[in-house]
C-alpha cells in the first residue's frame, strides 16, 4: 500500500532529481570532512555544498582554490563527483546493476531513457554499458597522452600523471575544475596540450548518442555496410561545430584591435579556438578572460547559454534547441507550417519542447540576474557584466569566471547553486518532475484564435 | 503584365512595410525643413530621420530637446507623425477611402486585417472607422481635461491647451514625446494629471479591439442583451493589468530602501504606478529614472520588453505572447499537450507565433546589445545597463531613457532606428514580409524525433 503510494509519487523524473540531490549531499559531506582538506584549512559547510553542487553539475565554479585547499583525498572525492555528475547518475546506476548481474526491468530502462533524454527504447542497456566503457576509455587515453607529455613540465612522474589524469577528466566531463591552481594557463604556449584538451571537450560535449553512432559507423565501414546517421546526430554535430567556428571568429572580431593587437597570429588563433570551445560548457581557461572587452564577454555569455549537445556532459539550452528555434523562424518567415531539415520533418512535440526549454531558460536566467543584481546592490567589486557572465556560466554549467565566485554574497551563491542544479538536471526533466504521472486531458475546449505579437 | 508582377511582389505585408518607410521619409524631410525648426537651429538629416523614425514608431527617443528645437510647425508635424504611426497607417488610409466614399475591395480589407493583426473578417471597415472616431474622441476629451486643468499652471490659455493637447496625444498614442522640455516632471506633485495620463496610456495600450468590445458591451447592457468578450480581450486585459500591478510592486520592492527611503507613501505609490504604466510602452516620465538602482532598471527593461496589447499603439513582445508563453510552460509541466485558458484552447498556430515572436525578439535584442556595446567600446559615458536599457526601450517602442540618446554614436543610433522600426511594424508582419506569397508545401518529409533540451 505504502509502496504503491511511493511508486505513484516517485515518477522517473522525480527519481532522477532525487538521485542528484542525494549525491550532492553525500559529496558535500565528504568534501566537508577534515580529511578532504589540507592542514590548517577548515571549509564551511556552505563552501563544501557549493563545491559539491558545482562538481555534480560539472560546472566548475569554485569559491576557493582547489589545489591549495583540498587534500589528495579531497581531490579524489571531487573527481568522483565530477565523474558521477558528468557521465550520469543513471548510467552509473545501470552499470552497478549490470555488475551485479541483475536483470534491468522496464521501469529502470525508462529512467535511463529519461535521464539521457533519449527516445529509442531498444538496446538501451547495451547503450548505457557502451557509454560507460567509451567514457572511461577516452578518459584513460586522454590521461596517458597528457600525463606522458607533462613529464617535461613536472618534477615527478607521479605529479605529471596526476595532473594529466585530472586534466583529462576535467576536459572530457566538461567540468572545468583544475588542480594546477590556474586552469590551463601554464600551457598557454603548448598547442599540443590545447589540441588534446579541445578534442576531449568535443568528445564530452558532442553527446553520447553521437559517439555511439560514430562507433557503429566505423564498424559498418569495416563490414562494408551502409550506415545512416540519425537526424539528431546530424543536427547536433552541424550546430555544435558551426557555433564553434562562429564563436572563434566572433571572439577574434571583437578582440583583434584590442587584446589581440600585440599578439602573433597563432596566439590569436588558439585563444579564439580554445575560448570558443571552452565557453560551450567546459569552463577551462588558457588566459585570464576578464581582459576581454565588454562585447566579447557578452558574446561568451551567449555561447555559454547555447551550450552543448543534449545527452552530453554539457549544459545550456543545447544545440538542438537553438537549431530548431532558427529553423522554426525560417520556415515561419517563408510561410510554411512544417519545419524541415536534412530531408526530415521536426516532430511537433519537439517544436513545443524547444519553445518551452528556450522560454523557461531565458525567463529563469533573467530572474536570476535580477535577484543577484539586487543581492549585490552594495558590492563595489561586482558589475552588471560580472553578474550576467556568472549567471550564464552557472545556468549553462560552464564555469568560466571573470570575477572570483567568492566575491558574491551567500544569497547570490545559493541562487547560482539552484541554477547549476536545474542546468544539469535539464529543463525538460525539471519541468516533467512537476507532474505526478502521465495525465491526459479527457475533455476538450473549443479552440479560439487570439492576436499574437 | 507589369501590374500583375507588382501585385505578386507587393504582398499586403510588404505594402504595410512600404507605407511605414514612405511615411518615415516624408516626415523626416518635413522635420528637416528650416521652417520646422526654431531660429538659429539647423538639424542634420540624421537627427531629423531619427526623430521621424521615433515619431512614426511612437517610441519617443530623441536626440534633441523637442521644446527647444522644433518650431510650432515642427511640433505639429511631429504630432501628425505620432498620430499616423500610433493609430496605424492602414487605419488612416481606410478612413481616407471612406471619406472619398469609394468602396473598399477585398484586397484592402485584407491589408487592414493584417496591419491590425486581426482574424475576424466581418465588420472590418466599420471597425476601422470606429477606431479612428474613438481615438480622436479620447484624444479630444484628454486634451480638454488636461488643458483646462493646466490653466492654473500656464500664463496663457493658448499655452495651457497647447500643452494639454500635446500631452493627451503623447499619452494616448503612447509616443512619449513632450513639449514641456522635461516630460511630466513639472506635474510630479499633481496626482490628478498623473491619473489622467495613466488612463490615457491604458486606453492606447490596451488595444483597439478591447476598446471596441467595451463599447459593444456597454451598448448590450443598454439593450439588456448578454455579451461575451473575446478570448483575446480576456487574455490581454488580464495580462496587461496583472503586469501593471506586478510592475508597480516590483519597482517599490527594489526601491523602498533606496530612492524611496525618504519619500512619503503617496510619492512612493505614484512613482511606482506611473513608472509601471509608462514602461509598458508610453515612455513618459515624472522623474529622472536614472536615479533608480540597477535591479529596478533591469526590471523596467523587462517591462519595456513585454510591452502592451497587440493591435494597440504599444510595442514589445506583447501581452498575449507573454501569456501564451507562461500557459505553454505550465501545461507542459503538467504533462498536457494542449494549452487552455478561460475555457478555450489556444490555437496551435498561435502557439507557433508566440514561439517565433519571442525567440526572434530576444535574438534580435541580444544582437543589438552586442553591436551597440561594440560601437560604444570607447564611450566612457555609456555603461552596459545604459545599452540594455536603451535597446529594450527602442525595440519595445517605449522611449524611456537613463542617458541622453545623443550620447550614442551614429552607428548605435542607426541600430536603434532599425529596432524602433521592426518594433512598430511588429515581428509577425516583419517576418511575413519575407515571403512572396502564400506558399504551401506540396510534399511531406517523414517526421523524425530528436532530443531537445
Ligand atoms: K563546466
Ligand atoms: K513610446
Amino acid at each position: 500500500m505504502i509502496r504503491r503510494k511511493i511508486a505513484a509519487v516517485m515518477t522517473p523524473f522525480r527519481i532522477i532529481i532525487a538521485a542528484y540531490i542525494v549525491s550532492i549531499f553525500i559529496f558535500s559531506i565528504l568534501i566537508w570532512l577534515p580529511v578532504s582538506q589540507n592542514e590548517g584549512i577548515r571549509l564551511t559547510y556552505m563552501e563544501a555544498l557549493f563545491t559539491s553542487v558545482s562538481a555534480v553539475s560539472v560546472t566548475g565554479l569554485t569559491v576557493f582554490d582547489v589545489s591549495q585547499t583540498l587534500s589528495l583525498t579531497g581531490v579524489i572525492i571531487l573527481a568522483l563527483a565530477m565523474q558521477v555528475g558528468g557521465i550520469g547518475i543513471m548510467t552509473l546506476g545501470t552499470f552497478i546493476w549490470l555488475l551485479l548481474r541483475r536483470k534491468i526491468n522496464l521501469s529502470q530502462r525508462l529512467l535511463i531513457m529519461v535521464d539521457q533524454n533519449q527516445y529509442n527504447f531498444s538496446g538501451m542497456v547495451k547503450l548505457m554499458r557502451g557509454i560507460l566503457l567509451l567514457a572511461l576509455s577516452i578518459e584513460t587515453i586522454g590521461a596517458l597522452i597528457l600525463g606522458t607529455h607533462y613529464l617535461q613540465y613536472f618534477d615527478s612522474v607521479w605529479e605529471a600523471y596526476y595532473q594529466g589524469a585530472f586534466g583529462a577528466l576535467s576536459a572530457f566531463t566538461n567540468s572545468g575544475f583544475d588542480v594546477t591552481g590556474q586552469s590551463f594557463i601554464p600551457f598557454v604556449d603548448d598547442y599540443f596540450v590545447q589540441i588534446v584538451v579541445i578534442t576531449l571537450i568535443f568528445a564530452g560535449a558532442i553527446g553520447f548518442p553521437v559517439l555511439m553512432e560514430i562507433k557503429e559507423y566505423v564498424q559498418s565501414i569495416k563490414r562494408k555496410k551502409s550506415y545512416r546517421f540519425s537526424l539528431f546526430t546530424k543536427v547536433t554535430v552541424t550546430t555544435y561545430f558551426l557555433l564553434f567556428g562562429i564563436g572563434a571568429f566572433g571572439i577574434w572580431l571583437f578582440e583583434h584591435d584590442l587584446f589581440y593587437a600585440e599578439l602573433t597570429w597563432h596566439e590569436q588563433l588558439f585563444y579564439s579556438l580554445f575560448n570558443s570551445a571552452t565557453a560551450r560548457s567546459a569552463g577551462l581557461a588558457t588566459m585570464d578572460i576578464s581582459v576581454y572587452a565588454l562585447p566579447t564577454l557578452l558574446f561568451l555569455s551567449f555561447l555559454m547559454i547555447i551550450g552543448a549537445s543534449p545527452s552530453s556532459v554539457g549544459g545550456g539550452i543545447r544545440t538542438t534547441t537553438f537549431a530548431v528555434m532558427f529553423l522554426t523562424i525560417k520556415s515561419f518567415a517563408l510561410g510554411k507550417s512544417d519545419v524541415k531539415v536534412f530531408g526530415r520533418e521536426i516532430h511537433p512535440e519537439d517544436k513545443q519542447r524547444t519553445f518551452v526549454v528556450l522560454s523557461f531558460f531565458m525567463f529563469v536566467l533573467f530572474v536570476a540576474i535580477l535577484m543577484i543584481s539586487f543581492f549585490e546592490g552594495n558590492n563595489p567589486y561586482v558589475d552588471l557584466i560580472d553578474i550576467i557572465f556568472v549567471t550564464s556560466s552557472a545556468f549553462g554549467t560552464c564555469g568560466l569566471t571573470i570575477v572570483p565566485t567568492s566575491s558574491f554574497s551567500t544569497s547570490s551563491q545559493i541562487t547560482l547553486m539552484v541554477l547549476m542544479f536545474i542546468g544539469r538536471v535539464g529543463i525538460v526533466v525539471f519541468l516533467f518532475s512537476v507532474k505526478r504521472k502521465e495525465t491526459k486531458s479527457y475533455y476538450k475546449y473549443p479552440t479560439e484564435r487570439i492576436i499574437i505579437g
